[in-house]
């Protein structure tokens, strides 16, 4: 079998927790490295990128915030871009929840519209998972 | 790149506003006429065609109707379908919310099967997304 | 038009009725044989198949059983299994959902990841549908 390709959507903060899960589920079945993945977040998802708290936490620069349930999501997702996952964020989803992309975690790649980024990869053979 | 084809599918009238906005962004990121774009409305999304002051709305016949949430979505998916999106409504789907074919906006296309219609895409190289 | 394949993702069990809906509206459109369906649960989802109850419904075990909600979906899905469909589950949720493998319907295939089932299908020419 050729290498898997997997699109993650994810429009809505309440399922980044599935997402993550799903992901790492993923990658101990089929081997670290052994697939190409990307999630894109669209809509109100990026929503959790757009507190500062989340940030030091992803950073690791605040206890109180690291500790947060969602600084512990973004730390989850820092973890799995060291071990290749591609995180990306639609601009139009950054600019309604009003986030500066200059505050995003460096792991972040911002594409000027998700739907494009979702569609192209698909074209390219990604699979589409919706969690 | 090969021309962006791209299937969404909607089947719960809550997504609607999410789906335009979704299209609204991906038409002014690839220019108009430069992508394929279907919806796919199956389920109780097509609740939002039956409501005769939503279809009064859409043809511009009752300020009052017009006015309201629902009517503005469905004036929305008119304008869009002057730009070349195929709006689609799932036979079954209108059957089972007991909505008349006669009653439906013009720019609709009604199929018999939504999922039937939305294997066939995906099989015509559609990508899909679900808002 | 080739054979149609169709894979239908279900992560949340108040999905269930409508995916199940889906299917037979599908099939009732081309004909039964004339499509390859399968079901990928994962998540949430399996726990439909964790309720004693439901499996004693499944199997027509127990009247008081068999006429619950649940109950009649799996007896469903059963029906739906015997015209073809495939009913598959992930390991790593119903490991979450604490159900033992041997107490699951006979329908039922158990992948070790739902996931990995999803892209590898996809890569195979199915169609994803997310009810």
């Amino acid at each position: 079998m050729n290498r898997l390709k997997v699109l993650f959507h994810v429009n809505e903060s309440g399922r980044w927790q599935i997402v993550l899960v799903n992901i790492a589920n993923f990658l101990n079945d089929v081997g670290q490295g052994n697939a190409d993945i990307e999630v894109v977040a669209n809509g109100e998802a990026v929503s959790i990128f757009g507190n500062r708290c989340l940030l030091a936490g992803s950073e690791g620069q605040g206890a109180s915030c690291g500790t947060t349930a969602n600084g512990s999501l973004v730390e989850q997702m820092k973890k799995l871009s060291e071990m290749g996952v591609n995180f990306v964020a639609c601009r139009n989803a950054l600019k309604g929840q009003s986030i500066d992309e200059d505050s995003l975690p460096n792991f972040l790649t911002v594409v000027p519209a998700g739907i494009t980024e979702i569609a192209t990869k698909q074209a390219e053979g990604y699979a589409y998972i919706k969690p």
